[in-house]
């Protein structure tokens, strides 16, 4: 078992669906006419082939402007220093914009925190070990050991960081311990502790969480019990960035299936779980392919 | 035009798709052993044949019962006094139970009230014309004059009852003299004011209304501008009874469209009409038709 | 009634969601690397604020290239025509590439063609009355005249052109009298008639059909009785444009609703009916918004 | 690993969801007056307490008539066998129905068969540890070794049958000796060999297969690449029971997906993929609560 994983991670990236030669640049700041022809003037320049472009601008006057390219050009490792500098002095520096640029061959690192229940973090792991993920995933950390046995025969490491009484310090610390240089973003994966601001200011990287519910509907704990009391006829899941602010984080995907009042709070539950699986792995591929873009309490999602 | 609608109207029930000779019977109470059978015994045993039989029971040990039968028997107005008779003494005697007999061929009277948006009021009177909605429309009543031509042009009457103010006592007066003996229910298509308790008490009459979020999320006014806010991925809309309580009466049924963050609240407005109108005309059909049980909060719909 | 229609068609376009001062720029043709640096540096050039910009090539190694920009310049009308000879110049010219230019503010004029069933002739009308679609409809044209009245209250002119009996030349000799200079494409909204080949080629603009199923299944007359037959759990319904091949032209769109062993084939029609009318009118809105480049067999849809 | 799949199976089955002393019942034939009376006052009689009850005839007159009943009794074992006399006189012999009658307690026992994917498979297995599918999985037969050691990792037994070349008959040969005696049902899961019209009929046992389209769209091999040519804006699965006819047995669930120009066939799989898993987790659950009769070409499900 152990053994196919590896043969899997040894393959090229282009054998798992990862383009050679591909680069993601994200460029956001303050709209001006201008800029799309700016940008794709410099990746031309460079002999760069445009394969994908999606712009946004929240308000043509004066709002906030958005733009993700994928681009290919031969030799991109050699080149993307000379493109970057390009970009700094003409995008950066003419337009006063932020721009992210990433060699998209070289896959997002995360780390999956999962507690006892599975059907989250067996779909990633399923899916990164099919392809269908562009991540690599070099730790699982629960605070139970439940899940050990099932994440080590995807050949994926497994921490177990106890969490139990009210004082989370010291687990923190050891995430952290863990994470440092390690990962370039985080995933709960129906983790079922509330991180503290510091340890997500200290992460420094992004953390994604599920919410069980449709958000805002049934902020806070047990909200398929919330669903059950109040009688709605859809249930649903949200996935968003994770900030000091419990559940208010920028939303990243969302969707609902629907139930009926013969479905018991167990029933919500686990028709629930199908769509927070689903969910999840939709906002960690496209966080992973560079297709979000935090605005505020907002994402801007070209997916 | 309004000939058109005259002769529609003087169709046999028949015509439209309500069945002769049918009746629905509603019961519901505490759950015993043994309800099933001498309901049914009871219909067999006047000749009825069942059509459709939908039972429920939120708990088997001791919780409440609800079933929906529909029957049909010869010459069903001769005979309903004596199943109802019937009824009364095993059904609501014997058990203890409460229970509800109608004739599907005498369409329910809905009183619809609206302001000045009509997509949900087009959409149950196009309905309606076209013998989906089993039901008469005997008036529709606005606090605006701007939809007269097209309610008359389906030959409904319409009644312009201005609401301005902050009281809205003569208004709600003109309203409960207008609804007085002439109407089984009342629906709120995007009726933009809001009852008074006494109001919903003195009407006597179940009444609907359709909310423009997917509840319990953006409950009040301008959902559409908070869901844009909150950057949700998905707008709704809620179709329930209406209650003292705002926005908590029982919910009769939900759906949801997804949206992005190009859309605008303007644009989350439009595509949340489409999806306001699907929801009411659905939760109308289920009421009309006898598919809904109201229960505490919570309401069974047997669709 | 009219007079509201008319009053509607009198506000500016801004005033209806067309933004003053836009142009739509559709490019297509054989991929090269320089195609969006050079169609974005002509705009930029002119002066031009690129408002949204997708892009689609179907194989970066030799495929065939489409974009769809909308940008907007100051005095739009009279610098139109100059921005059209650096585009013939630049990307005509120096890439040999298609392209096409429309002025936003200037709606699409289309004909719809119905027959008895008003489903989707009333959503288009009530959706280009409240603003949703930016078009004009210059023209309703029947085989029956059950709708006239109907059109007619939206202010919108309805001709009767019978078309009974096997031969259909004289009928559509009068319908291409009256398209002829007057739409830039037609719907068919479940107009149940079979066009000709020679009246496709000689109305010289699109036609858009809805078709009855989740083509390619289903093809032909009664779908929804074969649907029934074949015990399908989903119905659907498919905007494609028509081509000589009856049922067999580029999808524009398509969706399904959930059905069950209790529909009857008339159920299936009823619920798919509200498909139709959902699909349809998102077909007629792409088109008309330039959202749809037609290649081959398919379509490309920035939706 | 093994062992905590070991130990799942121990439970007793109503920690797993399956209640104790509960049945189901299927009724069905020729529709007459007064058959939901008999049947639940045979199992009034017994003192068994109705759950939950769905009835469908469909035709009222001279149709055929379908009831699925689930009820409880104490001590149901030692019950049964006089439960199953009485409706044997009064169902089967005053009524001339069909009856079936089942402990809900016992699991029925499927084979899984598969090819080299894996996700439809992993989603059963995944689902049956924990408790979703009231199922045994006494084995897993595969043409291809790949899958033996997942499988084996949730404890269950795992069986190479190779099937290459023309000649099935000494796989299929194989294949009867490992079913005989020991499954209630044959789950086919993406196992991508056609089963011989001997196969099906001296298996015995009903057969789930799990199409790549929606029926009856993309019969036949290659779905994914038939809907990329034919472009089609949704893609789909069915699950179905097979047989003699290739991809035309009953329907048992449907689902489809959203696609769009940009997804390539790989897309198209990937995305079909879930609906599949998807499609047949239902259809397995549905079929061994019994909720799915089979009559002709459709079925009837109670779900």
């Amino acid at each position: 078992m152990s053994s196919r994983a590896t043969l899997l991670a040894d393959k090229p990236p282009a054998a798992r669906g990862i383009a050679r030669d591909h680069a993601s640049l994200i460029v956001h700041g303050a709209d001006r006419p201008g800029i799309v022809a700016a940008v794709t003037a410099v990746l031309s320049g460079h002999g760069a082939n445009i394969v994908s472009l999606d712009q946004y601008s929240d308000n043509p006057e004066g709002g906030a402007f958005f733009q993700r390219t994928v681009f290919s050009v031969p030799d991109l490792t050699l080149r993307l220093p000379e493109i970057e500098e390009s970009l700094s002095e003409r995008v950066a520096g003419g337009f006063g914009l932020d721009f992210a640029l990433r060699d998209l061959s070289v896959p997002k690192r995360v780390a999956i925190f999962a507690s006892k229940s599975d059907h989250c973090l067996l779909d990633l792991l399923w899916r990164q070990k099919h392809g269908e993920l562009a991540v690599t995933i070099p730790m699982v950390i629960s605070n139970h050991p439940d899940v050990a046995e099932e994440v080590r025969s995807f050949g994926v490491p497994f921490f177990y960081v106890p969490s139990a009484g009210p004082d989370k310090s010291a687990a923190e610390a050891e995430h952290l311990r863990l994470l440092a240089g390690n990962v370039d973003f985080v995933v709960l994966a129906r983790y079922m502790q509330i991180l503290s601001a510091e340890f997500i200011e200290r992460a420094g990287v992004p953390i994604i969480n599920i919410h069980h519910s449709f958000l805002p509907a049934f902020i806070g704990a047990g909200p398929y019990a919330k669903a059950k009391e109040r009688g709605v006829k859809l249930v649903g899941a949200t996935a968003h960035y994770v900030t000091e602010d419990l559940d208010e984080g920028p939303i990243i995907e969302q969707d609902v299936v629907r139930v009926s009042h013969g479905d018991t709070a167990a029933d919500l539950q686990r028709r629930g779980a199908d769509v927070e699986r689903a969910v999840l792995s939709r906002a960690v591929r496209w966080h992973s392919e560079d297709r979000v873009i935090r605005h505020g309490k907002h994402t801007i999602v070209f997916a």
